[in-house]
């Protein structure tokens, strides 16, 4: 009977650091490839990791019940690689899903490998390839009993926070994998926000690349310091490989994207929740590819073209910047948090959302000082409605909104596009106005299609005959 | 053998008045309906339709090839309706389905079907009751020498606009259905436009529900003149039955959604389009709908309060409304006729944006003056990128810009949320920039993910070690 601990099937960036960083925390591990040049490759360089080239071996060496992550590249090579797997393994054997996975397709394979008495896990991993060497945050959803089998070796290798290590058992069916994809929503509005705020600096305040650098330093020391801050200041610091200046102002302004962003709001559409500011976002990544035809809008299109605004004072405009940047990233984790709360209670998964926020804390790429606060708002009332209403963050929303409106406003003015910022601001507008005018949408409702409407002076469902 | 022309399956509110319709142009009618009761009624008061209880024998009085429309809930009963409909029916029969289903449904659907050798058109039908009864906008899609069947009834039927009768061919499979997907999502748009320049009018400028009801009266009478805006100045002067005032302020300010807009951004999502005026109105009701939460979060979130702008001159105020109006609503068309052409291009239907504009100026919900240059535009040139770029919309856009943008700064400086215009203002400003920030994102993706970037000045894709 085999000893090895933990089995890793595919020996790519992510699996082989993960293996390191398994080994390092002294857990022995087993690694599978299908390609014999990775088995190679790897055995010469850390014998401390038992490579395979052979699947039925690999299986064969590892303790019972097996626990084995698969990090292979997700959709169709996972789908096989578990069909190649499934005949080598028993009952109570535990295969985790490591990739970006939908969902669904996390429950169908769950539903289809647990009719044989085994194990299945989806888990989101983030943090990229050094994350998964010194620490992920990791967001596990399967079987609550067998996430004790696998608590051990996950809480060893996971990033650690004050708070403890970026993992926590998140739910049953796809919620580990759904939570990672909201992750990657709320990354994607973090990410444009931060663009947003460049565009702003750099356009109207006339910031070079250094200007900016500095600026960004400043932000990350503060209530704003996160990951996507200090990696953003870092860019802005780097030269041109190739000679030309720095870097940033080399690269194509076209985002490329990998579908996580746009699962995310598939979603929420399906299960009516609003995003306003992550669905902003992922259209302007959209808007961004199409290059060639901006190229040709800019010339046919000659409204007004942002440029440096004459006589504004710096320090003011970096101020209203960071107001900006700073509400608008709550309003993301609101409508982040919001979803995931909407969708554990539609399937019934039960996702507590303070531990969601403790291990986001670390590890991943949304990782940020916000994070503490909101972790201290769910902990306090895990039936918090909406992130807005928590007493801490509701302030910081009060603080920072008139610079916050300036800035958009600003924007605007200047023909500047804020679609991130702008719909974070619409968000946190519409959700504190008692009366919105869908009084008159209810009524166009009425009148064209008779799908009825109710009173504010008592219950039930009315039709109106609105002609004659 | 029957010699009745076409028959109709249902007898609901829509099958009814469509029935009507088709007999008022000359053609006999058959009509079938699973209720007893409704065949009664039916036969009562509409002798000059032939009215069945009895499915076979509603059939068997068809002339052959028999082209029945069925006009039943989508989804389940239309499901079990075709499957007894079926039996009955030989090669070359002719099914169409009149209600708002999803494309994707209507081409399994079209499939399964079609095998039998039974032809299938889905067909999107808009105009609501009275549009059934004087002549709707219709949107069918399936096989084109089957449409030759159809065309007679149809192009008499429909309403008639002086570009022609409201129906053409749309294309293979799903494309009908698709098409008034679209038209909902704009319709969407459009609705949440015109909420939007109506809580600017009441709430900033402090305008009473009879002095709206003559602005948008005023608006109907000029380019943007439409059903939509007819209507809302209908309602504006709609009195309260019950004697309270005027009915719209006893309207609850929560709106429904009965899924196509929905569908829309799902599929805009699916298929890489940015539709983001549209999305936000979508977001727009979502957030309505969630009315005990925004009644304590007025109390909660304590900022900006919109009120009645002291010292505003009305007149100018309602210019720039009427420019918000007019622009975003250009906007929310080209994100819609961007979708179908997309969608057309990945699918292969060939759908002809033109002629999707011309039967759009009658019958249908969102028929608007707007249609006649939109037409223009697509039939002048079919390859038109975005109709943007049209030179009569483009010289549209610019002339009413500065208003438009003014108007979307006062309602974010004064806490008014205007999510849709704010996002078409956005849509517009983004999509004639030369330069996005998105080389930011892109470096930050190719930072945290190794995802790569492309430089501005020679082809490939890139990675770059960014740190040490």
């Amino acid at each position: 009977m085999g000893k090895i601990e933990m089995g890793i099937v595919g020996l790519g960036v992510m699996g082989r650091n993960l293996a390191l960083n398994i080994v390092d925390k002294g857990f022995s591990v087993a690694g599978y490839d299908a390609w014999p040049d990775a088995i190679q490759r790897f055995k010469a360089s850390h014998a401390e990791v038992h490579a395979f080239s052979d699947l039925a071996a690999f299986v064969a060496s590892l303790k019972k019940p097996r626990k084995i992550i698969l990090l292979v590249k997700a959709g169709e090579v996972t789908e096989q690689t578990i069909a190649r797997l499934v005949p080598f393994l028993e009952p109570s054997d535990l295969i985790v899903d490591g990739g970006n996975e939908h969902f669904r397709t996390t429950e169908r394979r769950a539903k289809a490998i647990e009719a044989k008495g085994i194990l299945y896990f989806g888990m989101g991993i983030s943090g990229g390839e050094k994350g998964a060497r010194q620490g992920p945050s990791m967001m596990p959803g399967g079987d609550e009993e067998a996430y004790r089998e696998l608590a051990p070796v996950l809480t060893k290798i996971a990033a650690q926070t004050k708070s403890g290590p970026c993992v926590t058992y998140i739910g049953p069916g796809g919620s580990g994998h759904y939570v990672k994809m909201v992750h990657n929503g709320i990354e994607y509005a973090n990410m444009q926000i931060i663009a947003e705020a460049y565009d702003v600096l750099k356009t109207l305040g006339g910031l070079s690349n250094e200007e900016l650098a500095d600026t960004f330093e400043g932000f990350e020391k503060g209530e704003l310091g996160s990951y996507l801050i200090e990696i953003t200041n870092k860019i802005f610091r780097k030269k041109d490989p190739e000679g030309k200046g720095d870097l940033v102002d080399q690269i194509l302004d076209s985002a490329g994207q990998k579908g996580t962003g746009a699962w995310t709001a598939e979603d929420a559409v399906e299960i009516g929740v609003a995003i306003p500011g992550i669905g902003a976002a992922v259209s302007a990544r959209l808007l961004s590819s199409l290059k060639d035809e901006r190229v040709l809008a800019a010339k046919t299109l000659s409204g007004k073209k942002p440029a440096k605004v004459a006589g504004q004072d710096r320090a003011e405009l970096v101020e209203k910047v960071r107001a900006a940047l700073y509400a608008s990233t709550i309003c993301s984790y609101a409508e982040g948090f919001y979803l995931i709360k909407i969708a554990s209670e539609k399937r019934n998964w039960g996702v507590d959302l303070s531990e969601v926020a403790r291990i986001w804390q670390g590890g991943c790429i949304i990782r940020a000082q916000l994070l503490e606060p909101i972790r201290k708002a769910f902990d306090t009332r895990k039936d918090l409605p909406n992130l807005m209403l928590d007493s801490k963050l509701c302030a910081e929303l009060a603080k920072n909104e008139a610079p916050w409106r300036k800035l958009v406003a600003l924007g605007i003015s200047h023909g500047l596009p804020l679609p991130s910022m702008g719909a974070s601001l619409a968000y946190y507008d519409s959700y504190r106005r008692e009366r919105l005018p869908a009084n008159l949408t209810q009524a166009q409702r009425d009148f064209f299609g008779a799908h009825g409407y109710r009173r504010i002076d008592r219950p039930g469902e009315l039709h109106t005959e609105w002609e004659g």
